[in-house]
């Protein structure tokens, strides 16, 4: 039986990866430089036109007063519930159980603020109206993840979310987005990230994801807030004295990529429905409403596996490297950028309806 | 009378700085990135071979088991102090007032870590083992910074570091090294990385002042120190998804500088000498014991700056772009990189011949 590397190396090898970009590579820097004047002065803590227009940009995108850009959306984020934290003298917020806080962070912010933790939703859905207005006792901000990653994108509608949004403002609950995978969900709203983040106290959005830059972050809000988070920026080693390398290619792929954000999500749908036409399998959600989705296969990883190799050597497209064991079946994620476009049509119809032909057989053993 | 604004705008047109290396610009990274191959895999998250291998090379040069690499020292300090304390279940640790923990990271080690500080000498001299052997009380480390910034470089002998280490080492106090400057002192000291660094428990160094890289830091020590830091760099979301732009232009310019330091501190040395031949003016220390050193004005800032503009017009020689007050004179930061021996000596002698006519009219006035 062919174990996890093999899938790894079998991914590795397919003409036809339908996830991503491209290759993470040093090359990705050398784009965003090549037609850069290299007498530009580098940022310096903070200071600076190349950092001071990025943020300028960005905030304005966002339809923020101001924005700050950080090393990591893990800092920004915790930065941004601990100034509310303290501005609202409660030490408690409220985010879902698969936050990134809760899951990718080492506790981050419980070790180094003490904050403590409501959880909202579970973990097979997302946040609702209900959950926040069931909040029992003081909350001082409410995170919200947008589109929510580890539920392969799912989101609330807009409405809901204007809901939300009114009813925090009634109780005096900032609300803070998580929007990691924010450009990637605009499509889907029909609305402008402007029109989303006037719902929010304070907003991060990433370079690196479906923008495709090196690392990055924003964290955007009222002058007052991001002045305080640049204090903050500096006591967790994130004010670096030179941040321009992150800066330069987050600005460069985001002009290259942030109008290109349909055509991945038209994709993403695409994809979705010839995933969802083989039996033993399906997305999540059904229908995506981002570049992104979850697939469900409903046997275990062993199965799956040799299946899937055999389905990229002999198609040349392969769908993902890594299979997770989920509740004795497996899943993986998948996410659209640049590469979808370019596959073959006849190539994704052949390595699909193949998958379904091997799924099928695997029905009748 | 000249503003500070014209001081620094004088600085900034002289055909020979004295200070530094060379302009900071984007030029910086993409001469290091010129002869890289585009297809180098990108680090995830602290993995893969470009930080790896980094970290290997820096953890031998520093005769430590293994290094870290961390977007800062800010960062990777705070963090090697917050693990000893955790170590030794002691909240308490010990440096120098003018530490760069206590002066510029807005408290980050107090704010994030509740950790209480004790600080020794003063901020006239640098810690001498009097200083150690006479803690009160429990602390759970002590960091040197060596050689002192804030004191000019000044930095104590080998011999009292041994004494200092061997203190330490019976009382259980762990010793930290903050190296930013570590390379630029090895000349002065006649000794390997190593056999200083095997004097400390932990050590951190730099690469963006006299290697020139463009940021970044190496936080060394033993195997279980190493892998609680990378914990921690989760935690403060110094765990980039990449870090290579900072890597990359790190070991090229090591490569390109670590053995010009004796340079560099020979340099300082004949500086210093010519400004300790000029009236009204003296280096602190007045024999440099590394690349850098003060230099302190006899008068206040208003009646030096335009004596410098003069000098800077009349010779093309620049020795800084900013003085700072201090007890109503004023001195300034002088570090010497790539670009002093490349400006003519004849040029240095005639810059430096009319600041002390200058200066020798002014005591006459």
């Amino acid at each position: 039986m062919k174990d996890q590397n093999s899938l790894q190396e079998a991914f590795r090898q397919v003409a036809y990866p339908v996830i991503g970009h491209g290759k993470s590579n040093l090359q990705i820097l050398m784009d965003s430089l090549k037609d850069m004047d290299g007498n530009i002065v580098s940022d310096r803590y903070g200071k600076g036109q190349v950092i001071e227009e990025f943020q300028e940009k960005i905030a304005d995108y966002l339809g923020k007063e101001t924005a700050v850009f950080f090393p990591s959306g893990t800092m920004a984020q915790q930065i941004a519930l601990r100034i509310w934290c303290d501005e609202r003298g409660i030490n408690k917020v409220a985010y879902h159980p698969l936050c990134h806080l809760e899951i990718h962070e080492q506790d981050g912010l419980k070790e180094l603020h003490k904050i403590e933790t409501l959880l909202l939703a579970d973990e097979n859905r997302i946040i609702q109206l209900e959950d926040v207005c069931g909040i029992k006792g003081d909350v001082a901000c409410l995170l919200l993840e947008l589109p929510q990653r580890e539920l392969g994108g799912k989101s609330p509608d807009f409405h809901t979310l204007e809901l939300i949004s009114k009813y925090c403002l009634e109780k005096g609950i900032k609300l803070h987005l998580d929007g990691a995978r924010l450009f990637e969900a605009l499509p889907y709203y029909q609305k402008s990230a402007s029109e989303i983040c006037a719902l929010f106290d304070s907003v991060y959005v990433s370079f690196y994801k479906g923008i495709g830059g090196i690392a990055g972050a924003i964290l955007a809000g009222d002058n007052l807030f991001t002045e305080k988070s640049k204090i903050w920026k500096r006591r967790y080693g994130g004010d670096l004295i030179s941040l321009y390398p992150y800066i330069v290619s987050a600005n460069y792929y985001f002009n290259q990529r942030i109008n290109k954000m349909t055509t991945y999500y038209e994709g993403a749908k695409e994809l979705a429905a010839q995933i969802n036409n083989c039996p033993l399998v399906n997305t999540e959600p059904s229908q995506p409403v981002s570049n992104m989705f979850h697939i469900y296969f409903g046997e275990p990883r062993e199965i799956i596996e040799p299946i899937l190799v055999e389905v990229y050597e002999a198609t040349g497209v392969g769908i993902t490297g890594n299979l997770i064991d989920k509740n004795g079946k497996c899943c993986c994620e998948v996410w659209i950028g640049d590469r979808y476009e370019h596959i073959p049509k006849e190539k994704l119809e052949a390595a699909f309806q193949m998958l379904g032909e091997k799924l099928q057989e695997y029905t009748f053993l």
